[in-house]
């Protein structure tokens, strides 16, 4: 085929893919976002998105990883603790939390896996209200994004997590993880309640369905608490709800935002 | 997401997917042809490069086919007949040929395949030259294209056919399927020769790989032999021979530019 300039391009036979990975996936901004990043610096990438039914998860990623033109792996809900075992190399913090978002082919062949939404959150939260540090958080879902931000929020320096999870099992290993990590943090498992918080995290699936309502029942929230939500969508009932209250609100939009320049590097492209 | 205009969008996470297998890829001029008459018709598709290695078609073509947002797949070298295992439905054209190089998914979940190489080539060839109708031709290769190129010609009414091809096996269940389609089709098997010949098909892909030569040992071609080659480069040794030649040639962009309204009705769009 015959060369053209990057900017007509959409793809070609020689383009390069990355894929996010997720069910449902239709509500993924990173397409765009990294396919116009991957553009914008002249890389003949495209980062497409990859409905993979959850009935069909394994045989779906030995299939799709199998590609010799696929190059890297974001995965979103509900994928981030499963497709850890597809890692052939697992980076310190997708250690620590269990889960990774981003997975890359090295020139050997193998897969690294890291996690990024842990930063990605502290530094969107940090942006919108503040350092974190001394915090008292409220965390409703210790899944993969739950836990990635647990663990960066206790990294952080805050001064109390409280998780809420409806799989116990879930909340007592994120629990066990985050005391190796950051003795000093306070714990506790239990339901939701702004009794004394002044950060509440949504890391749950709530709020992806226009069906959905509140990921618990939180009443009327005081002011003081700043509220983030993981879920990728402009408004939330979650975070209507905030608003009203007058409460500082993040959107998961700004996490996968600010995550994007470290995955970009974690997927050798230099920053811009 | 926030809408934008299809103009400026490359792909986003409600993007549905097609996709071109073959091994290599990096030729194939699919994705951007197809891309754009999606984008040009308003429509959120995009058509990517698959580079799926030859030891894992299996496995990988299992894989690929459960992403959900995958409507269909355009096959090539060397995976034409390969991908009629995968179909749940085979259209008359494929069934005839023995090989497919398009499916798509039903809206009940199977898969329909379908052969448009053939017709594809004849109308290449005949846009060039005038009706084939009484030639005499000598096809070089006898796998998904030159099979699908074959049957073509038989049905528009060809004089004769000589098959040349390294797999014996290939080259005899090829003349069995004309021999019953095409009846008063003179057939031969044997080696690449331009005697009473005056149409030329490599169907072979000896011609991709910049360090090929000629498909076949064919001296100096007579000028009235029209030239066809499915390699899809803008220049091939054959090509560049019967030029020299003062031979009419027919390249595979040619034949593959030809199928292309043909495909986007089979995957379900109205013809612009």
């Amino acid at each position: 085929m015959t060369a053209t300039n990057a900017g007509s391009r959409i793809v070609d036979g020689a383009t390069r893919l990355y894929c996010i990975i997720g069910d449902p996936v239709a509500q993924t901004g990173s397409p765009r976002v990294f396919s116009e990043r991957f553009r914008a610096a002249g890389r003949n990438a495209i980062l497409v998105p990859f409905h993979v039914p959850d009935a069909a998860f394994e045989p779906t990623l030995r299939g799709i990883m199998a590609l010799a033109n696929l190059d890297g792996i974001i995965a979103t809900v509900p994928y981030k603790a499963r497709i850890l075992q597809f890692a052939d190399r697992i980076l310190p913090t997708a250690q620590k939390v269990g889960a990774a978002n981003a997975l890359r082919r090295e020139p050997d062949g193998q897969w690294t896996g890291d996690m990024f939404d842990g930063r990605g959150m502290v530094r969107a939260i940090t942006a919108t209200a503040g350092a974190v540090a001394g915090r008292n958080v409220m965390l409703i879902g210790a899944g993969g994004a739950g836990s990635a931000i647990a663990c960066a929020l206790a990294d952080a320096g805050v001064g109390s997590i409280t998780i809420c999870e409806v799989d116990a099992r879930k909340a007592r290993m994120l629990a066990a993880r985050l005391g190796v990590i950051a003795p000093s943090c306070a714990l506790r498992i239990g339901p939701a309640t702004t009794d004394g918080i002044n950060l509440l995290v949504n890391a749950s699936p709530v709020g992806m369905s226009p069906q959905d309502g509140l990921p618990a029942p939180l009443g009327e929230l005081p002011p003081n608490v700043v509220v983030a939500d993981v879920v990728l969508a402009d408004e939330t009932p979650l975070l209507r709800h905030a608003r009203a209250c007058g409460c500082a609100t993040v959107r998961g939009r700004e996490m996968m935002m600010s995550q994007v320049d470290e995955m970009l590097a974690f997927f050798g492209m230099a920053s811009a």
